[in-house]
């Protein structure tokens, strides 16, 4: 089982835009570089959060990315949903269906056991993710920060953050 | 997040394995038709099942694949590292370690908040699967058959199932 690169630059994004100001915005080549990741794989991840109104996408020559929702409604399950689309981990592939005698089709009305067993592992993992908001994340940080953390986000906005009408 | 197609033909294949009698085995070839798979594909995933202890392999002409432990023995999360690994679904790539600006070394001791808690998510997954036996699979399988099922097997063991010596 994998999930993407996108993830991980997914939740340092939206993280890095939380702390951006009333209006203000952030490029997709900024963040890319900020999170030493090539800007036009970041930039398919920024439209699949955009897809999904995470973020919103400001156009122009000064355009970027800022949040559509504040970091307390934005939990790690929205984004892996976002960036790994809503498809299961486990897709069953019907192979007790194949074959060269397979039963007739009233044995599949329903999933078989180990779908649902599978399923339901993957609805635990669903749950704990929709548990922790980009909210949680940032406290959780700000908790262990000796003011290093925070100096290098606030170093990085003063130079990158774009100031457009809201 | 994805699974490899190798989890579910794994699930059927140690399952129909169950069904073998003391000594039986099964070829990857009779295993791979019965699913309609490849065989090659399966070998591969037959190997890895080997490999974690979960089946046992019996060379010569007349050898194959049969379980190495018992049914209520052998988990959804064994088959699942088996087959995919044991690295978590989430690989963080510490990427808040990077660009032209990273932060001291002394900030990088702890694994960040975003991993703690895409692996907390992971951990409530394999959670799930280790408390779903082969043994639970089956019992759940015969709890909905109207014989069907069990007969399609049986008469696909009468025919392929190899007796060796154990």
């Amino acid at each position: 089982m994998k999930l993407g690169d996108g993830v991980e630059q997914a939740i340092h994004s939206i993280s890095m835009m939380s702390s951006l100001t009333e209006g203000g915005v952030l490029s997709a080549a900024s963040l890319a570089e900020f999170h030493g990741v090539s800007t036009s794989y970041l930039l398919k991840h920024l439209q699949a959060l955009s897809s999904a109104r995470l973020v919103e996408t400001v156009s122009g020559p000064k355009g970027g990315y800022r949040l559509a929702k504040k970091p307390a409604e934005i939990t790690l399950l929205d984004i892996v949903l976002a960036v790994e689309g809503p498809a299961p981990a486990f897709r069953c592939a019907e192979i007790r269906q194949r074959g060269p005698n397979p039963l007739p089709g009233r044995y599949f009305t329903k999933p078989c056991g180990i779908n649902a067993a599978m399923l339901k592992a993957e609805k635990a993992y669903r749950a704990e993710l929709a548990k922790v908001t980009i909210a949680d994340i940032l406290a959780d940080l700000g908790a262990t920060d000796d003011g290093g953390i925070a100096a290098r986000g606030c170093a990085f906005l003063e130079i990158n953050e774009r100031r457009t009408a809201r």
